[in-house]
């Protein structure tokens, strides 16, 4: 049960930023603007970003934002969807980029104990081609992350089990983006 | 150094909001929504607000956060502004409230492990008479800082050691809020 009054049945952020849209639309412009746009010079695309955001959340154990960024994410890489889990499970054997592996490091660091992120991490990312704008990107999803995380968990709100219930997130995610859901008057 | 090019000189969020303003406008946006207006029927005020963050602040260790927001609820507290060196020196001593300290209870939850706020922690802060947007508003505070925390420090951002920097930029929040810096063209 959540701790606050929620509408039933709606999950995880989508009934907070319903019960309170005055902070709901900030959460929603802040995830479009850095899952959707990101930094003019950034590499990363949206498929990417996702995926910072699943493996974060991951570390936090919010299955609902695990769960559902990892459906955006799938729906976003397409045919190369296999990349999620496998990068969810073991980044280090995972088929995808030097670059996106220490970004992922980067990330890790800032979800445990951001103070940790060192030189030596930013330069490794710089030399595999992450640019200024992926580095400030990544460590911005990754902290965001930490506060969609302990919001959707401090509040008890309702993590549906079925995984069809994700897929259907991941799609609206993946062609509608954040876009604050209309509350009947 | 911090790991990114941030303009000379100006410190923790500032230099990050300046940097990449599409983001900082919504972060800017949340802040000025959950530090300075709060939920309709919350109780909390504005020092009470600044109190939390700079609270879960000290609990990540992000002095740049910690000292500027307790300087802006010393601003606000005015002549009772030594509850705030109190606050954080000792909750159980200090002479707040007991519905404030339930609530910042559970706001050190949310910092640790979200999933740690229980049942009674919240039942123990309506005793007190804590409303539903106080509980809404500490776990959304807490865990924003617990964002805002890990995007200064991931980024090694600039942090001024002169206490009469934090005292300005604690009244400058207490009387103009959370604006975005103007940037020169």
């Amino acid at each position: 049960m959540p701790h606050i009054t929620l509408s039933d049945g709606v999950p995880g952020i989508r009934s907070l930023v319903m019960y309170r849209p005055e902070t709901g639309q900030p959460l929603y412009d802040l995830a479009q603007a850095l899952l959707r746009a990101g930094s003019p010079d950034s590499t990363l695309n949206d498929a990417d970003r996702e995926l910072i955001a699943a493996f974060v959340s991951k570390q936090n154990q919010t299955d609902f934002c695990m769960n559902s960024h990892a459906a955006a994410s799938r729906y976003l890489y397409a045919d190369q969807r296999d990349v999620v889990d496998q990068t969810l499970d073991d980044v280090d054997t995972a088929p995808i980029s030097a670059k996106l592996k220490a970004l992922l490091a980067i990330a890790g660091h800032v979800q445990a104990d951001a103070r940790t992120v060192s030189d030596e991490l930013v330069a490794a990312a710089r030399t595999e081609g992450a640019s200024e704008g992926d580095i400030h990107d990544t460590v911005l999803i990754a902290a965001s992350f930490c506060m969609y995380n302990r919001y959707v968990d401090g509040l008890a709100t309702f993590t549906p089990t079925d995984p069809a219930a994700y897929e259907a997130m991941g799609e609206r995610m993946g062609t509608v983006g954040y876009q604050l859901p209309k509350v009947k008057a």
